[in-house]
């Protein structure tokens, strides 16, 4: 007889396979109606927990590495809370590398965890990881990899990521919405999707509200609280007239809010300001950042479920790695409220 | 002939282990006079550096791990930075494990390191961490361990703190100095050092300076925004007079700050507010939260050059562990400027 999987519950009642896990570990996110559907079907079908619970426990130490650039953002400290209570309530123990935004510093990371025999990697790239020799080792040795947020294109790895362009696009509309419209956009030279996409929608945006696109607004650099203010103060000493800016992150867009007071414009009535990632910092300051939040505790969640799925299919033929794209959503916070 | 050590230059020059470390490694925070110093030094008394960096190696995994109640502070994220700068340089790799502030979680992240075959463990413990058989278990493997900021007290472990007293004195005194008078402290019900010597450096200055100790004005609960927002309510609710708040960590201070902010109650002219741990928001917000700096990435450096100190010792019969106890510092910021 075929043993019943968690994958034939959710394939039953068509919800997911992370609500099921979930669902069957009284995880409160889960509402009571669902966890009551998902007890009966599996009593139905003869799910028997325990021996899924071992097999997830077939791995040799049930520890995950978890890779990121730096913890000190709130970002990446958020979604690895979320990847630690689905982890834990699985019987896995997360360890933690950070790598600093350095390659060479993430290659010693994953050396680190293959050493440590972890059974699987989750990781988000630094923004300097070009070269993939140290993925793709993690990948001849058979060990689980998944990516989230930053991943490397090419690689053949799931992922959990959110919809960058998406984002991008709903900073610069709900400026436009608010009546702003000479819209600075300040990104990096950095190679790297998440930004890439997000100017992308910035400039999408532009374009579908009959706005004029001008590469002098577009300003590049090393993100930093540092260089969103050096941003404003130029444009100020330069005498370029902008009514708004979108930072493609929050400390940027936090410089420019520092920049704007210290030259007495007003914000939000003179000038608007949106930054992207709903850092802790946005809600505490005023006046407060609008930004867009990333989910980044669902973020991480979801990761973790994809990726028990991922551990579960270890060693079975491997079909086109899964993707799950989540929904950025919108922040508005004084900084914008004309 | 007696093999030189880092500690035979240190005591030459008359200078710490962990200058003489850096000095080694060429770090930048060291002067280059006392680099000049140290590396003629060594050379005088025929010190081989490659003969310690191989006895430093001589563990099984150059695996440290690192367990902290939180990332999501800035403080404990900031002192993990310093001490991975430090052991990176000496060819160690660190692992990061999160307790959540859960003792039983705790106790999970010391089997997994121990699993991990670490060469040692640097801790800082759970507020609600009393029993210490976990600790324990690893001085019984002979596996060296150290605390920061938060020790176990009655455990003969090095550690590297804060002087916590000298910290709740300097906040309380600064409040003083700029005419403060009815000064609530916001503590907690935990029975942790940190905390319960902050309030004794409270007691302390208003003592030094004449003023009533009035126990209506200390304030135990669970530390976050939301109970520093609800005390203050609270205070201005029965009609209680004051005019500053020190808050024992600074989200606390933030919640008052809010709280007085809904009220229209002036910072600082009619109240000041004065936190504690320098977390990173506090420059951002307005008015600039003052508080008491932990010399964060200096804590977690003198941890890291401590303990290579610890390594390169063991086996060796231990005396009485070394225990170094550093200096807050008062950033004076706007919501006490009056």
């Amino acid at each position: 007889m075929k043993r019943i999987t968690i994958e034939d519950i959710a394939a039953k009642l068509n919800i997911s396979f992370s609500t099921v896990a979930r669902a069957l570990n009284d995880h409160p996110a889960i509402s009571d109606a669902t966890k009551k559907a998902v007890r009966e079907t599996a009593t139905r079908l003869g799910y028997r927990q325990n021996k899924v619970a071992a097999s997830l426990r077939s791995g040799r130490t049930h520890i995950i590495g978890v890779i990121v650039p730096n913890l000190q953002l709130s970002f990446f400290s958020s979604v690895v809370h979320g990847i630690e209570r689905v982890m834990n309530e699985n019987e896995y123990n997360i360890l933690l590398y950070q790598s600093n935004e350095q390659a060479d510093h993430e290659a010693r990371g994953i050396d680190t965890f293959l050493q440590s025999r972890v059974d699987g990697i989750i990781a988000s790239i630094t923004q300097e990881t070009r070269e993939m020799p140290h993925f793709a080792e993690i990948r001849k040795r058979g060990i689980p990899l998944l990516f989230f947020d930053r991943a490397i294109n090419g690689l053949e790895v799931p992922a959990v990521v959110i919809d960058d362009f998406k984002g991008g696009y709903m900073a610069t509309k709900h400026l436009i919405d608010q009546g702003y419209k000479r819209i600075v956009h300040i990104n990096t030279h950095q190679d790297l999707a998440i930004f890439t996409d997000r100017l992308e929608g910035y400039k999408a945006a532009l374009r579908d509200h009959h706005l004029p696109i001008d590469e002098q607004y577009i300003v590049r650099g090393a993100l930093s609280l540092e260089f969103g203010d050096a941003t404003a103060q130029s444009f100020l000493d330069q005498g370029l007239a902008f009514d708004a800016v979108f930072a493609v992150e929050d400390y940027t867009a936090m410089g420019v809010l520092q920049a704007l007071k210290r030259n007495k414009i007003k914000v939000p009535k003179e000038v608007g300001v949106i930054g992207f990632a709903n850092e802790a910092f946005g809600s505490l300051v005023t006046p407060a950042l609008s930004s867009i939040d990333q989910q980044t505790v669902r973020m991480g969640e979801e990761a973790a479920a994809l990726f028990l799925k991922v551990l579960q299919q270890k060693g079975k033929p491997a079909g086109t790695p899964e993707r799950i794209v989540l929904e950025p959503l919108l922040v508005a916070r004084d900084s914008t409220a004309r």
